[in-house]
């Protein structure tokens, strides 16, 4: 192999999502991290990878034209959201901004960023926003005709875990969402049927309360939220702070994205398209499908193509460490 | 919606796939059939469409200037390898060419008819190559650490019903390529096993044979027909012509690309990403992809970049009828 200069990487953000893009970068050899940036103090944090240097989120804009990609790692509500326009400004990014009903302004934000200062961005990379999406237009252009389901799951919401913990009396909590196996099986049947929220998903909930709680009322609140689990059937087990440590510290995800549709003159043959995954870690899962966009956006800014993109304006050859010959060879 | 001027396709080749593609071109709105092309005797072929001419192969250079797409609908062997070289001067084409070794080859020849008139093709479209080629490069790009699968069926072989069909003393034959359950649980499970071709798929063998016809023989040469049974479990069912009229006339097929990989520091974490097809007729799922990339070639010509492509170049964004903000409202 030819030596040639590897993508130089940089994470905002040292949390799980974090951790995870540094261990992937071992696994993608055209690439190297060149820093990590925290709102910490960055001597409190110790990085896996040797010789890197942890500095102030603040001091961020110093690195400009050191970095060739800055991933941003931060929750979707409070830190991409300025994040990313901000750091567009002085570099390519990518991000995991989930925050679906402000994606539209989101957008327009970090376009204006990065198309003014010659950047390239893509926002809403991951699993879904991401990969799901994509199953979702593919599938959508391929069988005009036809009904979209999305099931989640079984796995942990880390939204679902947060509301659980607001509750009084609650130390700590974790929601697993499940998808009904038989609604699962009506739809890849392709018997196309109408589902309600409740009927694709049940919820389960691993609950640590405080000593001397009213785990009755606990239970009462959690059974009777709004929107995050009055419409499903859901199940409320407690357990101790040892249980949940040992037993629920993983953050496994998946789900099944499934278009069933028809073709042929009167509709007559049933299609189904279904891309499915089964995640033991959605933040190590999370953090490849965002260094593989890294990869295209730094590609798309040597090519001078500025300003903001998504997921679904990237062909697949430009996430792809090998020549095109080398993908007809292999993978066509 | 605002009244705009249709892509205009054309079908070289009215067999299964051809007809597929007339019955697609009606759920495309933004499509229609301007003329059908054939080798047969124009006369002799009733299409479904009213008021589009059939034409002779031999008078496509005419249409010239006349059509915005030439979908290409004969077989790889011995209709694709020259035709789309050919039409590719005078059109900008989508075809479903599947010889895989000889890809590389039929790039070459059909980039440059391409590139030197001023059109755009895009090759070896449909589901394999095609939508699994896809599956295989976004989940190579992702875990860049993991094993590949492709399971294909239960479906029919027309290869492998065509090879039946050339022994002597059958009259017909329809063969069904059937993965093994087992194998297909234990990669669905992360196992990564080592599986050989007969590990992964069975063979079941429907055979109308000629009246007085040796079956023992018949049945020995298809069970040892290299490459093609010899290695599978091969089960063979003697039936009439009318059973397999009745029961066989369709050609459903479909399958699995699973990639079963890992992330995180020692790839701790197991990480499975599955595509999968369920086909009631392989021809009208083909026609239907075919068409999504209809429209991407046509836009791609459109802005001036010519030569051929494969669905790896092609972003997600240019197969949709809708624009970018509705795809990132209605499927991000």
């Amino acid at each position: 192999m030819i030596a040639t200069e590897k993508i130089r990487i940089a994470i905002a953000g040292y949390g799980n999502l974090g951790i995870g893009v540094e261990a992937g970068i071992m696994q993608n050899p055209d690439m190297e991290l060149i820093a990590v940036f925290t709102r910490r103090v960055p001597e409190s944090i110790k990085i896996r990878t040797q010789n890197v240097p942890v500095c102030r989120f603040s001091d961020m804009t110093e690195w400009a034209g050191k970095v060739d990609v800055m991933i941003l790692c931060g929750g979707s509500a409070t830190d991409l959201i300025w994040q990313v326009p901000h750091a567009a400004q002085f570099f390519n990014t990518v991000d995991s901004f989930d925050t679906h009903a402000k994606i539209p302004w989101f957008y327009s934000a970090v376009n204006e960023a990065s198309s003014s200062s010659g950047h390239t961005s893509i926002i809403s990379v991951g699993w879904d926003p991401g990969m799901f999406s994509i199953a979702r237009v593919y599938s959508n252009c391929i069988l005009p005709s036809g009904k979209d389901y999305t099931f989640w799951g079984p796995g942990v919401s880390q939204g679902h875990s947060d509301a659980i913990r607001r509750i009084s009396g609650v130390v700590d909590a974790r929601q697993y969402t499940i998808p009904v196996d038989s609604s699962v099986k009506s739809v890849r049947n392709g018997d196309n049927p109408e589902l309600t929220v409740g009927q694709k998903h049940t919820r389960l909930c691993y609950v640590v309360a405080e000593e001397n709680a009213d785990l009755l009322r606990i239970e009462k609140e959690i059974k009777e939220m709004p929107d995050y689990f009055k419409e499903y059937e859901t199940t409320i087990k407690f357990i101790s702070k040892d249980d949940l440590e040992k037993n629920h510290s993983e953050l496994p995800h998946g789900g099944f994205v499934i278009r069933s549709g028809v073709t042929g003159r009167d509709g007559k043959h049933k299609q189904i398209i279904e891309y499915s995954l089964k995640l033991e870690s959605n933040p190590g899962f999370t953090a490849n499908v965002l260094l593989a966009y890294a990869r295209a956006a730094y590609r798309l800014s040597c090519r001078s193509e500025y300003g903001a993109k998504t997921v679904f304006d990237i062909p697949p050859a430009l996430l792809s460490p090998l020549p095109g010959t080398e993908l007809i060879k292999r993978f066509l």
